[in-house]
């Protein structure tokens, strides 16, 4: 496939979290699918590559999304009226169970994997289940897709029901070793530790997860500090930690090596501290912890700490796979925050919501999520024409309706590392 | 046109607003515009009429926007990291007065008219701008859009830029009658007097409404409650007044006629008494509400003490035009406020969502928003085909997805009062 070429639109990416670099009829230069630039003009050196006309379109790059759960995907918006560990127990652990059963995993994944695949999302933080089977086949559809992705088989061994739980942590950390051999072929869907959360992990798996992290080097991602109830959980479960992210980091499973926390809905100043300082990665994910009742992180703290920080859909916590309505849910959920919780932290705007879905989150996959030199380039085309207006907008303008009104309808086309998807 | 006919297909609307009735592959009976029923078979002396058959196909009342200002159509989304006070300043008054021009006003019109016929709303009650002549066009449209609306030119005559105010109550009032006398045809798209909100019109103004109230008995809408600058500002200018629904009810003008306040944000124990003992309708706008920063309405508190509470989209402090994603953000902003604010009031559930968008709103267009007998036949045609899902779903979890993820993608048909428009 041909990984040098242009594309020619209204060109909009992210420069800080505040300010949008906005470029009307300008050329992205794609060279072996890296990102060259943006220019007005078709620079002479690349006068002979071909052009892609989308002119009156808009181009952004592709948006990432650090945190979301497969299998969950089939009951999404179902089943909302009670919060997390109602849920998990009412809801998410007895349809998780289902992915034992093999055509089932393929007739719900391959929902999920042609929705994702549509989306503006590129890139992908993804929780499977615990069974390897039904991992593997997630991955392949997955590595196929043209995304590039990490998924995890999940790693639960107490707390769990029997038809959704490991026998123990041995027989967790084999399986692990197992889902592990089977990934080895895999080039653009890569496999990431992930201990479903602090209270489905014996302090045995722990440890072995971490040894198996130092052995590998691989990623880890996990959920951190979401809702008041479990938190109050972990501290019974771990009364010698000084806090839920403390106890993961006891087991040395809290960054030192590229790690995400999702949620980080009540992370106090110790904890965000040591996030920091550990350069963990928070998955911001508005809509599930308003669809909980978990509350409203505090995004515009982590913005202002200089923290990383991504969006996420939290599929099924979330029911929108779009991280364009992320980046809305974002805004909004910092606005009722602010309203009647705490007016020391202003609003997130636009633009802060936008470089949380493209750079902000891009950065764990590396140099992802903008049109700057060296970047990798990820493009999603947007046609914004079903949005009829009588007004002359601005391409920011075009943009800022496309993120609060179209969801992924507007997705035309789509580059990942420089290979169109369609 | 004939309007007897019966749709066949998965029947849902509200019992109450805990309940709702489910009734799969059922018959719904429409007799010359009004509904005689849900049945399991077609009663005999219906065995003739011509059956749509939309097995497979989900079928619910039509629903209802208690408000939305159709100039601010054109606008929406954009401009939203403003305040209520500061945003009607720097966005919304310059934009409404556009709406001079009357070849903007049919551009922008006839985009508004347009995706509301589409939607699946078949009732709305609707703000203009002051402007006589581009109200006219827009009613004109909507009466032959086949939608049942009321529409609003708007009375403001102080604290209002000078190209939107107009110069006294007397020349407000003078229009308002030429507006009215120019309304005499319609059928379908009826007046409604329309204040815009009590701190842009003066006493003088406000008394001749009353007045040309009680004339003519139409009904009123206008603004309540929406946000603490705002109501913080009407207790200056009006000093003698208990609060914001007072300062209207001494001018006559807060109930006793068909009446609808938009937002009651913050409206106290005593406004609520007062909005129940003169049959008030509250429009809940959730989504407006979290756009402006100006909180989450205490729609439980509405519900529990049986008010009349419908939804309203309110176009452009709201985004969306659909009661389905107000339905959703109904829920989403009241678990935030239960988290965030007040944990004695419960969040809203998905079918107390449901039924102030179809029969909570809709009592204030008569019996409309159910399938009993002697309601108006208003029926919205839904297909979730593209929305796949490997689960075995019933009709009421289908009908949470269409709420939560397809806006009004799904709609197929309409009907209002018997006459289908599509």
């Amino acid at each position: 496939m041909n990984r040098t070429f242009a594309l020619k639109g209204d060109i909009i990416f992210s420069q800080t979290p505040q300010t949008l670099a906005v470029h009307p009829s300008h050329y992205a230069v794609c060279e072996d699918g890296i990102c060259v630039g943006v220019f007005t003009q078709l620079p002479k050196q690349f006068a002979e590559i071909p052009v892609m006309d989308h002119s009156g379109k808009l181009i952004i790059p592709g948006l990432t999304d650090l945190h979301a759960h497969a299998p969950q995907y089939a009951f999404r918006s179902l089943g909302m009226d009670l919060e997390l560990l109602d849920w998990l127990n009412a809801q998410t652990f007895p349809q998780e169970a289902r992915y034992q059963d093999l055509d089932y995993a393929c007739r719900a994944y391959s929902i999920f994997v042609d929705d994702l695949r549509r989306s503006a999302t590129t890139r992908a933080a993804l929780f499977g289940t615990l069974h390897v089977p039904a991992t593997h086949i997630l991955m392949q559809m997955l590595e196929e897709s043209g995304l590039e992705t990490f998924v995890g088989k999940v790693n639960m061994d107490r707390n769990s029901p029997d038809v959704l739980c490991e026998a123990d942590a041995q027989s967790s950390l084999e399986a692990t070793r197992i889902w592990l051999a089977g990934c080895q072929d895999l080039k653009h869907c890569l496999p990431i530790l992930t201990p479903r959360f602090l209270p489905s992990c014996t302090d045995a798996l722990m440890e072995g997860l971490h040894r198996l992290q130092q052995e590998t080097g691989l990623p880890v991602q996990s959920h951190l500090s979401e809702n008041q109830g479990e938190i109050a959980w972990v501290r019974e479960l771990c009364p010698e930690a000084r806090g839920y992210g403390d106890a993961y980091d006891r087991f040395g499973m809290f960054g030192g090596c590229p790690t995400i926390m999702a949620h980080c809905v009540w992370s106090d100043a110790e904890e965000r501290a040591r996030m920091k300082q550990n350069g963990v990665f928070i998955a911001h994910c508005p809509q599930s912890n308003i669809n909980l009742s978990s509350g409203a992180a505090p995004a515009r703290t982590y913005l202002d700490e200089g923290m990383h920080i991504g969006l996420g859909s939290d599929i099924a916590g979330g029911t929108h796979l779009s991280i364009l309505r992320a980046m809305a849910d974002a805004v909004q959920s910092s606005k009722l925050r602010w309203r009647l919780l705490d007016q020391s932290l202003s609003p997130i705007t636009l633009p802060e919501a936008f470089w949380m879905g493209t750079r902000g989150g891009g950065a764990f996959f590396g140099k992802v999520g903008a049109f700057e030199a060296g970047f990798a380039f990820d493009a999603v085309v947007l046609d914004d024409s079903d949005l009829p207006s009588p007004l002359d907008l601005t391409p920011e303008e075009r943009l800022t309706r496309i993120i609060y009104l179209s969801d992924d309808r507007a997705v035309i086309h789509k580059y990942v590392d420089g290979r169109k998807l369609f």
